[in-house]
């Protein structure tokens, strides 16, 4: 059974409720972080509580737990849900406000919860995206400010897409919740500007360095859709295929090799983690 | 005692709860509106229900609940808390998501609050605001998002401010939950772009009609900065005269006829309401 740590007490999942003066409720303020496990042991974790921290900070919410005690928590979770591996979701929000404005103590939880369920074929298909203009607000906090997929999960689902590619200017940026990369002869080219930069577009790069010439660099909408090969990085999808662009195809709807040969990579990294 | 109507049953305000799943919390899928009584009677309450039922079809958010229905809530809750006037906040989200996306049931909470405490030498001084470059996310919303006003907080105490004027590219929008106007040559004028529509901008340019020229329309902050006198309308603060922004004095520093004038217009409106 899945359990969460809510501000120093570990409790069930189901039973973890919030007071409506929660201001990540009430104001949108609040931030969060998703990792998981392989053979149960956190996926680079040292990265995940970086990235956490930074997200505190720029948010300016006092982040109330510390690395190791953060770290205890986490594997008491596995220990509890009886699960070999988990997902595992940081939430702190700016915590309860009686005039729904000023911070007192934050709220933290950590929650752990099923793994992702992956599905297969689109590896083997890829996915379709559409396009939407748009730039998230303060694009390099894992803010919890999700309201643009929300609203636009009606539009994804006409369109028989998996997800949204956000641009602006021209150029690319992000998909709704992951990274995005092109290959194009063989160079692997990805954004910097506008975007979360993901743990696992960090691994990625890690891993192609020996392989491919990188660069990370503003890419146009154009550039993608001209591209050889298309993929995109998070947590739950590794590397995955993106074949389809609005109505376009990328490189005739096929898988390309890179991209192939990128997931193998982080398949080998994953199971010996 | 404060009590709010949670999906159909009204409780204690203390005891409401929401469950960590929630859109609104893990998504910032959320909007809420926020209005008070005079007299025991909600104050343009159809104008506000309009607002509310706006927001909620812009983002996608089944409304569960219709006007009359509403207005029997809000009627009963006043009974409940025992006081001749409240404050009232609408939070609607986008419900529990036990997989942090897919939408089912929005949550609605009704709940009465006590009136905001206005700082009466405020109305004689003007407040002060410091300037900051950004525009709200969907500004015509009234989303849940206002991260960035809290983010901002520590800096408007530092510089001893009230509140926050948002411009950008040159032309001013709005307070963090609050209208601008700007009068120049008695003429009164305030944007149009880029803000949410106050119902007491509205209210205001009503009740300015009959005595003022009125230009809806850009403004730059550079003209705010040479205006005769600057002002600021919200639910709470109906007709509120700003003297300082960031650090530069309008007017002199006093607050101006016109805006006293509008204040007066809009205490008698209230009185007889």
């Amino acid at each position: 059974m899945h359990h969460c740590y809510f501000n120093g007490n570990i409790m069930p999942a189901d039973e973890v409720k919030l007071h409506h003066t929660d201001l990540g409720l009430l104001r949108g303020y609040g931030l969060f972080d998703y990792f998981r496990t392989y053979n149960g042991k956190p996926f680079q974790w040292d990265w995940y509580w970086e990235r956490y921290e930074r997200s505190a900070k720029l948010l300016r919410i006092p982040n109330p737990i510390d690395k190791e005690k953060a770290h205890e928590v986490v594997m008491k979770l596995i220990g509890l849900s009886g699960l070999s591996d988990c997902s595992f979701r940081f939430v702190l929000t700016g915590g309860y406000a009686h005039d729904s404005m000023s911070m007192k103590e934050p709220n933290l939880m950590i929650i752990s919860e099923d793994l992702h369920a992956n599905i297969p074929h689109e590896y083997e298909t890829g996915i379709k995206v559409i396009t939407y203009e748009f730039v998230r607000d303060i694009p390099e906090i894992k803010s919890t400010d999700y309201k643009h997929l929300l609203i636009l999960q009606p539009d994804i689902k006409a369109a028989g897409a998996q997800d949204v590619l956000y641009h602006k200017n021209g150029d690319i940026s992000e998909l709704s919740r992951s990274n995005v990369f092109i290959f194009k002869n063989d160079v692997l080219i990805t954004p910097d500007e506008n975007a979360l930069k993901g743990i696992t577009r960090r691994t990625v790069l890690e891993l192609a360095k020996p392989h491919f010439k990188i660069e990370i660099r503003p890419v146009s909408l154009q550039e993608l859709l001209n591209a050889d090969e298309v993929f995109t990085t998070s947590t739950t999808k590794r590397v995955l295929p993106i074949t389809t662009v609005d109505d376009q195809k990328i490189n005739g709807g096929v898988v390309g090799k890179n991209s192939k040969f990128l997931l193998g990579l982080i398949n080998d990294l994953i199971k010996n983690w």
